[in-house]
């Protein structure tokens, strides 16, 4: 353990995303400036080194640890977890596992860092599978969404653990106090859903979380909940349909600006107000999804990560070790273990 | 069988909907006098009558069909089907069974829609489960999203169907030559999805349609496909979400109407430009979703339809109808009859 998690030490996939060390090591150490954090830059040491020279890294603590292999986009994570044994992504879980590290980034190929990190890490009491959480703008305040692609094929009780562990997210992250717990649905009413959201919304009814029922589609950008759960199939549809059509829309009133000389004030004004709300869907605003569930911190980042979005990866890894998410985490599932032990026994029962 | 199609008869739930006959009944003359449809007004007669003697039906021809009963939108379909057997659905229902209509609309309660037009009408030959097609926006031409909400759980063999079903839908709604059809899934190459979208995948392989793969939730809306198949929870969700995040950018954009003269000019102009697009997304612009599969035309209307949308959901019954769209859904579950019969047999042996 960090004897001082005031500070602390983020292991850093230097190789990771479209653009390697060239982006990583810079974001990373604009980070680690700004938010006083220590950092593990780990891949080709010749190459994190040439970043690192060009940078003004006085008063943070920075150390390179090699790794002689790469995860690339075309690695299957079975056969990177078996061939890869000294990746960059999984160097960075072993410095995690052996608590020469705080918490992990990386913008790599998202299977091998689950895959590593699952199986490097092990998972928290309480949870059979880990979730991706991301956070979405909607009118009012942000909401995060769970699970946004880790989990493709979901049971009830996963839904459950995701909750539960998007709740201490909403709290840590966005600063909620109570948040509201919401399952997706295709209809407000108990009794909407397909088998895995009726068969979860049962579980939901009787935990601890601020539970207020299912919402639909169109209720997840008017800020009406703090949490939107669901399979990572439907959350990954989800995401990426409102990246998608923020952006048709975005090229669409770009087309307008053609029009003449109010409609070029206007429209430009119109577009800020439309960039304000889509820059939050950017990933770079949050740099990365928390892959929640594991004994240790990881945030899964955007394989397009700029330097922003690396430094803002990094940032959330700190703020989510200096918090102690950890600890919240575990007492959140704590809390609810016995419910989950006794909805496995039905259900092994059933 | 109706011995002139150039002049179908639709049949249309006059009690339908939030606002009943007054809307209804107002939108179908308008649909009928513009396109030359015959209407059979089903519901309580005086009620359509006294609607019916505000309005000009010069030229039209229609007949009032008494109904004692409607289904409301606290019905179950199951009881509705039981104790409602002279609800206005029923009765439109029956006159499509009967051959006295060519086909029906209605904007009661889609469950219940669903529940009678299935047990009244049957399937057609080569369906499993009937579907609801609906009309998306594109940065291009519009496409179609099949299933929008008929059926949450779905096996492999009905995505299949759907798929082969909206591609009729495109061709015949929408002029589309050779609709691209592409499974809605969390990544575009083959082996992403859930368990259901990996099969299906391998079932779109070989069938007859032009298969262009997966797409993401963010390709929907750019135009690179006709067709986007999904399961119903998937595709209700995404729709609702779609709806609800163009309702929200419009909300944000008018905050930008207070900010000053050049502003309030471009902006009103930025609006229309976001108008022109999520109108599309609007159910009043294509009036309903036919619901597919079933021996019959069946166009389900929104319960919020005002008198334009229940006028398109006419129009675009008696578009189906004079298309002859029936034969031609025949036609494509023709072409993938031994296959589809090959892949159940094949699932049954193993």
């Amino acid at each position: 353990m960090n004897p001082s998690p005031s500070r602390p030490r983020i292991a850093v996939d230097a190789m990771g995303g479209d653009f390697g060390p060239h982006v990583v090591v810079p974001g990373a150490v604009q980070a680690a400036r700004r938010e006083q954090y220590d950092l593990l830059l780990v891949g080709d040491e010749p190459r994190i080194a040439a970043e690192l020279s060009k940078l003004d890294t006085r008063g943070i603590v920075v150390r390179i640890v090699h790794a002689t292999q790469v995860a690339d986009m075309h690695d299957k994570p079975s056969e990177a977890l078996r061939k890869k044994k000294d990746s960059s992504i999984q160097v960075c879980c072993n410095l995690v596992r052996g608590e020469q590290a705080d918490g992990l980034i990386s913008a790599g190929n998202t299977g091998v860092v689950l895959a590593c990190s699952l199986f490097t890490l092990g998972r928290l009491e309480g949870v059979d599978r880990p979730a991706l959480v991301t956070i979405l703008p909607t009118e009012r305040s942000p909401c995060v969404l769970v699970d946004a692609g880790a989990n493709v094929d979901c049971k009830a009780i996963n839904l459950m653990q995701f909750g539960i562990m998007a709740d201490v997210m909403s709290r840590v992250l966005l600063g909620c106090q109570e948040p509201r717990v919401a399952l997706l649905s295709n209809g407000e009413e108990e009794g909407k859903g397909n088998q895995l959201v009726k068969e979860a919304f049962d579980l939901f009814k009787h935990c601890s979380l601020n539970f207020v029922g299912n919402i639909e589609g169109r209720d997840i950008f008017t800020g009406e909940v703090d949490v939107v759960v669901c399979d990572g199939f439907v959350g990954n549809v989800a995401i990426k349909q409102a990246e998608g059509l923020a952006s048709s829309l975005g090229r669409l009133l770009k087309g307008e600006l053609r029009r003449g000389f109010f409609a070029k004030i206007g429209t430009t004004l119109a577009l800020s107000a439309l960039k304000r709300f889509s820059r939050l869907m950017d990933y770079a605003e949050y740099g990365g999804a928390p892959l929640l569930g594991l004994n240790g911190t990881v945030i899964v980042s955007h394989g397009a990560s700029n330097q922003k979005a690396i430094a803002n990866a990094v940032d959330m890894a700190g703020k989510l070790v200096r918090k102690d998410t950890a600890h919240l985490l575990k007492e959140g599932l704590a809390a609810n273990k016995d419910f989950a032990l006794y909805t496995k026994r039905t259900a092994q029962a059933g």
